[in-house]
């Protein structure tokens, strides 16, 4: 089973088809998960969460009791806390539903802080073992993370481009078979290797490193070159 | 001297009067720069920039003109580049302008890639030590950078929270004065205590570590908590 989870990230940040996503998730009987004010927004989608998770103090007494009558699993969290939601809803779905993958929606755009924490939160060391489940996605980004080893990493469809990004300290990193290739570099800080690409012809790269933990992101641009394309017309 | 800079992330996430604010600077002789796209996006808003830097490969060959025809100190990167756009731009401004502070627009939103290549740049050594000159800001966050110390922090108008992220590892965290203080923290990895907030009457707290590097994020809700209030009114 894989979990598919909307934090209340902005709107605009999310992919367009996102209603489509979580209804063939819930179709699936894949577990939809909302957060806070995502659970609100995935009733407004039509597609009721099975796990809902925050203090819902940012609703609407309405849109409380509506949530409570129909979410089967609620997780009320402390307004003071010392665990984000976030953090909250990504152990409830990997120790107590014990998913295959967790797709997290609504985690980028808005405030810095919130993001940093959703960005983080595999550091935590219980979290940190299952980082290769996690994955964050908005309208022009895929973000997974990988720990030490070798990795084959396929393209996806639509992404121009991959950052590289050690999200702390790292080992031995090396991209081999992309356009931009890196060899054995360590860094005592956080890096980034941003807008690589896939050769031609060769849908895949390997990476590997051997301490460290890894954010490696699928990018693509939109919006702004469209205005650009209309202009070059 | 402060510069005011302007990269090429999307403008939804800019501030709403960046237009007032980079036609302030002008007229105050501030140095204006842009980056890439952002130059265009500049002479669009009538502030022609005073230094331009990119390979400016994005633009219409009219727009290219116009930049070359316009602006001083023009500086070409190479697309197949060693560093990005951004990293020579904060480079230019610091050590070839002296500038003491440099306000970066256009840094946030977008292609997480490009994101984290802004906030990692400050873990270039040269730029290190300079960090604390450098400010990213956004339509809803100001982040600032801090090195080693003790700092004295002072509140924001306008922005209700403030986050401290440790970008990499950091030793002896102290939050004196805040709503949530914290004490002696260290870790190895990077990590982020968000939603802090001043506390009622005393404008500023208390902030120090040892080692390692803080970016502090002033942080506020909009837009989607319009939506709230109108639907609680």
């Amino acid at each position: 089973m894989i979990a598919y989870a909307l934090l209340g990230g902005p709107q605009d940040c999310w992919p367009a088809n996102i209603k489509q996503i979580f209804q063939a998730a819930k179709e699936k009987n894949d577990l939809i998960i909302g957060v806070d004010r995502g659970s609100l927004l995935l009733t407004e989608m039509g597609v009721m969460p099975d796990l809902a998770i925050g203090d819902f103090d940012s609703l609407h007494l309405a849109e409380k009791n509506e949530i409570e009558a129909k979410v089967t699993d609620i997780r009320y969290s402390n307004p003071v806390k010392d665990f984000t939601d976030t953090e909250l809803m990504v152990r409830a779905a990997l120790n107590d539903y014990r998913v295959a993958g967790l797709k997290i929606f609504g985690a980028t755009g808005g405030r810095l802080d919130h993001f940093l924490a959703n960005l983080y939160l595999v550091f935590a060391a219980d979290i940190r073992r299952s980082a290769e489940k996690i994955v964050l996605l908005d309208k022009q980004n895929v973000l997974q993370f990988y720990l030490p080893g070798k990795h084959r990493i396929v393209a996806k469809k639509g992404y121009s481009y991959f950052g590289v990004a050690a999200l702390g300290a790292v080992k031995d990193l090396n991209i081999r078979g992309a356009r931009y290739s890196l060899k054995n570099y360590s860094s005592p800080y956080p890096c980034i290797f941003t807008s690589n690409e896939f050769l031609p012809g060769q849908p895949y790269f390997n990476l590997s490193f051997t301490s460290g933990l890894i954010a490696l992101i699928f990018a693509k641009d939109i919006d702004r070159y469209y205005n650009l394309d209309e202009k070059k017309s």
